[in-house]
């Protein structure tokens, strides 16, 4: 077998984003966080697909309940991502053989995140092979009403909806054995435990211009809102919310903690952009930054631009250590 | 890990079948060959999830055109078994590096089946580790018109729509290189090409009591519309359709060549039952026996029974031979 690197996007765009039938109701194909189909006059049906693979996605000895918890959430989140209500689920189980306490643990795990969010699982199939989770995910929204990647205009405020970082911080402890600290435990469990925050979907409804799941990092995800926009942005890093336990982890070396938190992949929580007067405080959520006219990303700390190189998250291609 | 021998079907009602929530729109959720789900107040949502995994459903080295054509056939074949009209298809492809080769064949053999079934890729994830294939496949119904396997009525017509036991024979020659015939490369063609029965949607609408695809073979399939409509079944072996190709595969042996169409799995076609008059030659269907109060399968051949013990295929299990 020949191997060409090409990322992950360049390889959808360039074997499976075909032209869709016409009058087969498709809305929006491959492409953004999640499809948008058509059904009843009203309303739109978001369909999304995930797949994690045991060595690639997380390691085959990991706690089953938190693979469990984090394969629905990172589904979850794609569909809030579209401002949709996440309705009903799909599960493809690959094992290398039935192993009952495993599939306790990782039903643990993924039904109390379903009930929680109210959502069914209605289907699905379980096969024999290396272990690897699938999950398709469907949603509904009134019609017209899905966040895109395409609607971000200049002097909207660029928003997270949670503090980042803490999910690499996990992962570094997941690929290092011999990383020693009090947080170790908490931060795994932080890496794979994230709610996604469906509680945004009702008070932002018509407020967003923009939005995406945050899973390869902020940086590499912020840019597919800035092309599909043909806008840029400026991140003020004083803005990017740092938690202690992140800060700690990174020794209090402050520029390192803001990189982690602005490159930091799986993170399963929203970045969108707004031209409303949104209440913060009272949303949780982090206002970071400024869509600007100048298509690409500054970031910036105390009024001075930044000259720091970041890169985001392949799954195939250069960047891909895995 | 300790491993269990549970069968597939064990395996989703033990951990997988949870009551759904209540007002979810879940009309129909695991059992059947797919879920059914409420949209619009006139329509319903069909979906199915099919995962194949190199090694275990198809080998590695296989033409990538045919398992496209598979991978996509096998699921059409499940959304086409409930009556419903198949719409959009979602694909998750894990690929253990990029082989450009390999994905143009296997676009080629899925595109070309998705076009002639004027059903749209809508998304889908792309993914490093081992080579598999999760499709999650949506159709649509009118509400209420979709055929379960729960509704096969005593004296009701037992039907297949194509006839039965050359995908085992194509399969033959695939897991066994020293076998020799003529027929070889079109038997392994004819394992991996099926064509699911679109056509009989529309003239069977209103006419099926109970139907299923054919994936697991025809006696242990059938075995699901019998336990969910608490009836049995005659069948006639004398009147199963057997091609040449299948019988000189056999070497001319009748007994072989009508167990294999029996049991021959991933035919991908339709079983049903009917109490409608219906015109077999014009819809190119086999009536093969007859539903009955018995909850049993009977075999018969010139009005007497047959003794022949015959088994189903279950994934994980006993008579897993993977």
């Amino acid at each position: 077998m020949s191997s060409t690197p090409l990322g992950e996007f360049s390889l959808i765009a360039r074997y499976f984003n075909r032209a869709a039938t016409d009058g087969n109701g498709v809305d929006l194909a491959v492409g953004d966080d999640a499809a948008l189909l058509s059904l009843g006059a009203n309303e739109q049906l978001v369909v999304s697909t995930d797949t994690m693979v045991a060595g690639s996605h997380f390691l085959a000895e990991a706690d089953p309940r938190l693979v469990g918890h984090k394969a629905l959430a990172s589904n979850l989140s794609d569909i809030i991502a579209m401002g949709a209500t996440p309705r009903w689920v799909s599960l493809a189980l690959t094992l290398p053989q039935i192993d009952e306490a495993w599939l306790a643990g990782f039903c643990d795990g993924f039904f109390a995140l379903a009930k929680a969010y109210k959502v069914d699982l209605v289907g699905g199939d379980t096969t024999k092979g290396p272990l690897a989770i699938t999950i398709t995910i469907h949603g509904t929204i009134p019609r017209g009403k899905a966040w895109l990647r395409s609607g971000a205009n200049v002097g909207d405020t660029l928003y997270i909806a949670a503090p980042l970082g803490e999910s690499q911080a996990g992962l570094d402890f997941i690929l290092d054995n011999s990383l020693v600290s009090e947080q170790r435990d908490a931060l795994i469990e932080r890496h794979f435990c994230t709610y996604p925050r469906q509680d945004l979907l009702l008070p932002l409804r018509d407020k967003v211009s923009a939005a995406l799941d945050i899973s390869d990092g902020l940086i590499a995800d912020l840019g597919h809102i800035l092309r599909a926009s043909h806008v840029g942005a400026s991140i003020d890093v004083d803005r990017l919310p740092l938690t202690e336990r992140l800060l700690a982890h990174c020794d209090h070396n402050w520029q390192k903690a803001v990189t982690m938190a602005l490159t930091s992949g799986e993170e399963y929580t929203l970045c969108f952009t707004s031209s409303a007067a949104l209440d913060c405080a009272a949303l949780n959520i982090f206002p970071i930054g400024v869509i600007t006219e100048d298509t690409a990303v500054v970031l910036t700390a105390q009024g001075e631009p930044l000259d720091w190189q970041l890169t985001g998250f392949e799954h195939f291609g250069d960047s891909c250590g895995s």
